[in-house]
């Protein structure tokens, strides 16, 4: 196959297409705690909360984040004010941006319609790799849900924005079990095939090991060309992290974590806890990948949403404290 | 270097000289959390409470225990029952005992005296590889601590007692911070040629991340020859399963955990953490390791624990569920 890009032609647009790329730093961290992590908290913060957490993120190093969702608000009562936190982000010029890009997420027509009228920079759409879940979630089939992707994703990149989607469940399905790699494997083709930019491959029940994301990874990466993937996944059973580092060590450069460890998917039964962006970056430190990220300020920022949100996150970084101490 | 145990001689004995080996798994696990666990525990359990905890854990396939400490009642009173515990549990020929080994730890000749004379299969010395920290921990440099090794290694295997040695603080230090790889092997060389059974590298702080893990053990490797390597490890700053996945990897076939993941090092600040024994047997099933457990009567057993103790353990796999479910 040829590169899925070509099949798509970029417009000229005075918004930033894609996310500055540091020249310091090995890896990408996307910091999730805004969308995917409040989406599933019991607390509900307030627009100007949001928009403190992620102008501090931002502070830290932080340089892509997904700041919100254009879903029903009624289905997603914690996201009802994605425009007002778009609004108020600092704009493309001030100080406070350093590059960052902004995200939102995007499960379709509709939702796009709502996500180009404001400052986001990139959509990120959603994709159940097993159709029970995509069932169940989105009330359509995998094979529909791809042929939504294929729709949005030109009118998005006409619209100047970058587009990625998450394939939900791709290492096992609160549903229907194990996932069979082949089946990760043919989304994830199809999915290069419509031109997205990146290809989050996600473990949303938290059941990834780091030898079934080197397989995993080795499937997806052999059928999506230069696609750029990114890895997404939960420390639900203690595993999230050894599958982060593992996804690191598969080539992987792009990895999702939530400030503090907060969220999850309010949709996948018992599928809580996100990694921590602090503790991510911890450990990649530690193994002397360079994240770019200030870890004294993340620590800051998580202890900051923490006293936010009223109770203390499962980070554990944060309590601990780095090593070597300062 | 020649083999380190041709260098003493093993006595006849009743006792199991060494813990049978089960033929059907792939890796050995030492569950710590009736000595480490509870040393370190706010609640104090009965001596029946912990004879329990140990018979569950060998019904659920647990095959070496650490059961008790040998070290001063004044210093660790959660520890003052030793005797008592080791009276109270199986015999040899107990059907409740399946070939199961007690562990008991020895922090030098006196305590060695005590743990002959009751029903231990095996004694743990304690070694910390940084002098600060010995001092801080012992009173004696880490040189003395070596001493203390190479005279009761001898009079525990005359005993027909089997030995181990963990090397505290071996990826970083309290105290001292980094610690030198070469010291690591400095040390592990040493203890080597004392003729002890065993070798456990501990990361007592909770500091390692995988590519150490891989560093460190090829180094011990390299000084140790035949003696058997175990490692231990901590989830302090959430490392600590990618750390013990890592030692699997590495060719280690000896992994430390504690049910619930309960205890950690009362004498290390902060060192609170050790790996859940049900998390780590879900990773290394998941990854295709056999560790001849059985993960629901382990989650049955870490949820009894949580009750005595009156709170919820850290671990979560007993909260999430296995994966596939049942």
């Amino acid at each position: 196959m040829g590169d899925p890009r070509s099949m798509t032609s970029a417009t000229d647009t005075t918004k930033p297409r894609m996310p500055e790329e540091p020249a310091d730093r090995d890896v990408d961290i996307v910091e999730v705690a805004p969308r995917d992590g409040l989406q599933n908290d019991p607390a509900l913060l307030s627009t100007d909360q949001k928009i403190g957490l992620i102008t501090r993120s931002v502070a830290a190093g932080i340089r892509r984040i997904e700041v919100a969702s254009f879903v029903n608000p009624k289905r997603v009562p914690q996201m009802a004010d994605a425009e007002a936190v778009l609004e108020g982000l600092p704009g493309p010029d001030s100080p406070q941006r350093l590059g960052a890009a902004w995200i939102g997420l995007v499960l379709n027509a509709r939702g796009f319609e709502r996500a180009q009228r404001t400052a986001v920079d990139e959509i990120n759409l959603v994709v159940m790799v097993t159709d029970t879940f995509s069932q169940k979630n989105q009330g359509m089939t995998t094979e529909e849900s791809i042929a939504t992707v294929e729709s949005v994703v030109p009118l998005a990149q006409a619209a100047g924005l970058r587009t990625s989607v998450t394939m939900s469940a791709s290492f096992g399905c609160p549903y229907e079990g194990e996932v069979p790699v082949a089946r990760v494997a043919d989304v994830a083709g199809r999915l290069a095939l419509t031109g997205v930019d990146e290809i989050a491959v996600a473990d949303t029940i938290g059941v990834a090991v780091p030898r079934d994301v080197a397989r995993r990874m080795a499937a997806v990466k052999a059928v999506t060309g230069r696609t750029q993937l990114r890895v997404h996944v939960h420390n639900t059973r203690n595993t999230g992290y050894a599958s982060a580092l593992a996804a690191y060590e598969a080539g992987v450069r792009v990895l999702d974590s939530s400030l503090g460890g907060i969220g999850g998917c309010p949709f996948a039964p018992r599928a809580t806890g996100n990694i921590a962006t602090e503790d991510l970056v911890f450990a990649l430190e530690r193994s002397g990948v360079n994240t770019g990220l200030d870890l004294d300020e993340l620590i800051r920022t998580s202890d900051w949403l923490g006293e936010q949100l009223g109770r203390p996150t499962p980070a554990l970084v944060s309590k601990a404290g780095p090593f070597p101490p300062a």
